[in-house]
């Protein structure tokens, strides 16, 4: 089965977004036997879609539309794709009454340009948007298919994941079973370099490394007839590569490092306060993103200046004369002391230059101190961090969470 | 002039990395005047590749490709074009000689396929790559151009800024000027209703409405010759929207909300510190971002807990009792309390239910009150979101900025 990706948007062709929708469809067709050759990108213009339409469908099986679901008259990725297909839109009563309703529940009054997002070919096969108001919808003719997202991120990975994915592996007959494995602490190169002969191997499962900031996952998928099979033939795989790279392995189930360290510190029972200075709440947004969260978090100390540091954590002026708000001293004194305030069984805490301007000749932009406070001791690590100040906040939140990570996970 | 871009690689097709050229490509031709109506993605395949080509052509003056100018078979860009464009691929002895000494000078050994690297039609215009082996090229036909630029973005981007660009500018004429006005407080479709008017004047300049979480921007841009005219074409229309979305509209350049409150408490001199329950260290998280806000964050408390909204900011327990922890008393507590804990000149806070789970009945989730206290007044406000839980943190994050946004820039 051969499939072809358009994402519609000016906003597109104008840079004004990156298109990570492309990279996200691409990445979860890859592993599934079904063939993706071209993807397109046009603006938000009849004539050119009604084209990008005719040749799509001339060469693929099913098309896959991202964007233009939207209530204004810029919007018109489903009135062209249905004149193209040769379908009338007519409205649907209960998708409208659930657009008015999800209007009227927030409060919002509900636009009369909104209609247009309730109507559909009376065959269409609905897709649900829990996310907002675009619902998406499939449009068969011919053998054929075309399946309409909406644009935004947020709104359509759930969708494609959640319904569209499974129409198409349901249409090509393949079913795939994945395990993504986290590492955090070793480079993608270095991983790959590592890895060499393993990934070199690469048939059924493959392994298809992909890096987020700070960060390397392994995407091991299976080609197979039930989950059984698949996780009998990825479940090998995994234990080699934890084998390789050890405690840099943080999960093989796909969760982030906070949700690691959320269900860590739930399992066992205990409490969480955390004092930042260069992350800036960073840290705790991390945690309480998850819900759940209360269970453990007792407080968050965003102490970006000297005085919050002293007044709110107890770290003593003379540290701070001495050795300076960066320094392994410092981020000692604030975990300790937030430790103390809170009455936790554990105390995360950062501080560092985060740039771009600052540092001190030793003590470059980048250099950042993370530091756990528990019962028995207490850790610091320094950090030299690179990249921007977004990079550089992100990978010491993430070095923070990984030393507690390391203290309840492994021994 | 229209331009179109063509990234050639399998591995963008199998989404194993994220295509960042076609946006900073589109991004720098849009101010330009440069149109780019198709941006197209094939693997390296010469059928597929020779047919994007023709296709390319026949509908822009000016077809860009990133991608597969490298040393081995599947890199083949270089030479498809060449055969669309009628023109042979000769040997250029001073590019092979540098390509040789590149590799000498890494002590590396230069492979006998690197020799396709230094070949380029006899009249192609040479584009230097100072950052890798595989120069660039223009090769032009007929009155259009191809411009061939590696895939790396660090090899890339260099070589379109320094070499591409100004040779894109000198074809082209006109350029294009354009400006962001950012809103908030008001939904996408509502704003499309109420500028409806304006929207569907569209010729010059023309308005495009984007969507980011709980935002809209309207991007403003018109087709001039000069700044001082683009300007005198979009200030009206600037105007214009202004007059109809009133404190709506909360900056005309593009900044982001957070961005307009870190400069007016930098201008103002004030100070501020942050409370947050539900939205856990993301609001304390936006100002700390900007490079410079240590002029005026004093502190964050990410009180989750009651117990630490009780000792770090003073709520009464009575208030927890009688109203609960989400409800516009202990909001306003906590904000006084923030306050005169940092002794600052405003505190912001925060509580809700982000959910999933949680709620009561007259208070479900998507429930949240934001509070600003100031020397002279302290204001609450009750939201009802909607979403995911990181989209309800992230929207009850935007409104507490909008409450200072207010405070500080509006009468």
């Amino acid at each position: 089965m051969i499939a072809e990706l358009i994402c519609v948007g000016t906003e597109l062709l104008m840079g004004q977004i990156l298109n990570t929708n492309a990279q996200y469809i691409a990445r979860s067709l890859a592993p599934s036997g079904i063939d993706m050759y071209h993807q397109v990108v046009v603006g938000d213009n009849p004539k050119r879609l009604t084209e990008a339409v005719r040749t799509a469908f001339e060469r693929a099986d099913c098309v896959i539309f991202s964007g233009g679901l939207g209530p204004t008259d810029d919007d018109l990725t489903k009135e062209t794709v249905a004149e193209a297909l040769g379908k009338d839109l007519v409205l649907y009563d209960d998708e409208w009454e659930r657009i008015v309703s999800y209007f009227t529940s927030k409060g919002r009054t509900v636009a009369p340009n909104n209609k247009k997002q309730a109507m559909f070919p009376s065959d269409a096969i609905i897709l649900p948007n829990p996310n907002g108001t675009a619902p998406g919808c499939i449009m068969e003719a011919d053998g054929k298919a075309a399946i309409l997202l909406p644009g935004p991120p947020r709104e359509l990975i759930p969708m494609f994941r959640d319904y569209a994915m499974p129409y198409l592996l349901r249409r090509s007959g393949h079913r795939l079973y994945s395990r993504e494995v986290r590492i955090f602490g070793v480079g993608e190169s270095e991983v790959a370099y590592r890895l060499d002969s393993l990934l070199k191997q690469q048939t059924n499962p493959t392994i298809a490394p992909y890096a987020k900031t700070g960060e390397v996952t392994l995407r091991v998928t299976a080609r197979c007839q039930t989950d059984a099979e698949g996780e009998a033939l990825v479940s090998p795989v995994i234990s080699a590569i934890q084998k390789e790279l050890g405690a840099c392995v943080y999960d093989t189930n796909g969760r982030e490092l906070a949700e690691v360290c959320h269900f860590a510190l739930i399992e066992a029972k205990k409490t969480l306060a955390v004092a930042e200075s260069c992350t800036g709440g960073r840290l705790a947004d991390a945690f309480i993103n998850y819900p759940g969260s209360s269970a453990y978090f007792i407080e968050g100390d965003v102490t970006y200046s000297n005085d919050a540091k002293m007044r709110r954590l107890g770290v003593r002026a003379e540290t701070l004369d001495t050795f300076g708000a960066v320094s392994e001293e410092c981020a000692r004194e604030m975990a300790e002391g937030c430790r103390k305030a809170a009455n936790a069984d554990f105390a995360l805490a950062t501080t560092g230059y985060a740039g771009p301007d600052g540092g001190e000749p030793d003590k470059p932009v980048g250099t950042v101190f993370v530091a756990l406070a528990s019962a028995d001791e207490t850790v610091v690590k320094r950090l030299n961090l690179f990249g921007d100040r977004d990079r550089i906040r992100h990978t010491a939140m993430l070095n923070a969470l990984d030393l507690l990570r390391r203290k309840l996970c492994t021994k």
